[in-house]
């Protein structure tokens, strides 16, 4: 199960209590932060996120209403005494500005990060529950996705089953992983008898800011929930375009061609107050839509 | 008239609703922002401040709660179509973090930052209605503080006394300056009598972070309203000297010796909750002393 908390909806500046662009996704162990805009670490004291959790952050690019926020999280995080390894995959530069930040303050953070530049598509971490991949988006600078795929869940064992047959406990990660048990007497209980088919996998696919690009299609095709930006509303395609960013229709067609199973659409821009209009020109093309609200947690699975 | 509003009065992490350091100090014409810590736009969207008005920008030192917002502010005043030019006063390495993120987002401002390297302790900047000067704060990298000074009000023109004397509208300036009038048959209006005195122009200095340091007082003698921290109670004065900063008795026996008119305490640490013994600590020491609340405006003169 992976779950989904907006901690940022809105494009370049604050408005309208939105703020700029972060998001968590959680596994039952991990929480990994998803760009981070100025104030995410307020953010994160408001929605009662554990920044103890957070070993994994991902930032998509260098425009500062995805990453103004990093620096300060990770002062903070050193001021409240972290000690575990932080590992941060962004572009190269970043690394450079903050050793010129921490430099600037003569600060020596009491953790280590583990800096890892995007460069290439494909897998970028392997992690206990979950794979991560990034892939390039089209952008006026850089700019990357992330796809979080779960591995394999484990099968469900039937309490009622392996109490019949007297399988001990000890046995259990072992019928998990679908192996058949053995008795003492040599007879096999076939796996299938005694558990039930592990949950599928479920996948997020964050495409950051991108222009509209059929070439995200097949990177993200068939993901579970995908994210993706709709900076304007369809009117201002043109608008949209010359800045490197989408409109409503435009993430609906990227939803339906990838045939993933809910859209979830963000980054709104400062000039609009209401977002309903987003939602209703988006649900048009696309149905299974949702607006990234800040605060809302959406459960993948 | 100054007024000066704040933004934030945390230390180091933002806590209880408080934010890291910023204030801004109003003239009849111009808002001076002093630091800039995380999310200092967002605050003076929230108290309706036009950044528009901002054009010195002063950092004291290269913490981050003392300027981590900056970049944000910058790069929003850009977006919003800013033309005027801007005076930054800061640490040099401030302009080569400011660059290395503007760089790193492809982005040219359509404004001009003025970069003023603090250095020498001083004049900084002379304004239409302030001068403005830099001093050393002692703190665990090189700190400034700075004094803000009205430069001398105009006299204040007696309506009744220059209608009675008949002086036309084009020597009202004259006489505000303290000049005599001569009527066109060479009588002599001596300036007392149709004007009454200036008020005495105001000073404010911000004493940014600092331990406890005697030298100050000298540098702050005698001006209408101090910002001096309290980052800690008196109990933890050890913790404050190792950490370069100043408890609450500090501050208070800093304004007593400096004769000010009023103290105004902030940069509180996040382990308190309560500000209420900082207002009794230091009350105790220096009667005149307010605690420098967020959102409150305090008006100087």
């Amino acid at each position: 199960m992976l779950a989904l908390t907006i901690l940022g909806n809105n494009s370049a500046i604050p408005a309208f209590g939105r703020h700029p662009t972060a998001q968590v996704l959680q596994t039952q162990d991990e929480i990994y932060l998803i760009d981070c805009g100025e104030g995410t670490q307020e953010r994160l004291s408001e929605y009662k996120i554990k920044r103890s959790r957070i070993n994994h952050i991902f930032i998509s690019h260098l425009h500062g209403d995805h990453y103004f926020g990093l620096i300060g999280l990770l002062t903070s995080m050193g001021l409240l005494g972290r000690a575990n390894d932080l590992h941060l995959h962004a572009p190269a530069l970043l690394e450079k500005i903050i050793q010129l930040q921490l430099e600037a303050a003569s600060t020596t953070l009491p953790y280590k990060i583990y800096f890892h530049a995007l460069g290439d598509e494909g897998p970028i971490a392997n992690d206990k529950r979950v794979w991560v991949s990034s892939f390039k988006t089209s952008h006026r600078i850089d700019c990357w996705g992330f796809i979080f795929r779960e591995k394999k869940n484990p099968r469900s064992i039937d309490p009622e089953k392996v109490k019949a047959y007297e399988i001990p406990a000890a046995f259990y990660d072992s019928l998990q992983k679908g192996h058949d048990y053995s008795t003492k007497k040599g007879t096999i209980i076939p796996n299938a008898e005694v558990t039930t088919a592990a949950v599928p996998p479920k996948s997020y696919a964050y495409c950051a800011d991108t222009i509209y690009d059929e070439a995200l299609v097949e990177k993200i095709k068939s993901v579970d929930v995908l994210y993706h930006e709709t900076t304007y509303l369809k009117d201002l395609h043109a608008r949209a375009a010359a800045r490197y960013h989408s409109t409503t229709i435009e993430a609906g067609e990227i939803a339906r061609l990838a045939g993933v199973n809910k859209l979830l659409i963000g980054h709104f821009s400062s000039k609009y107050e209401s977002l309903d209009d987003f939602l209703s020109e988006t649900s048009a093309v696309f149905a299974n839509t949702e607006l990234a609200l800040e605060g809302c947690c959406f459960r993948i699975g």
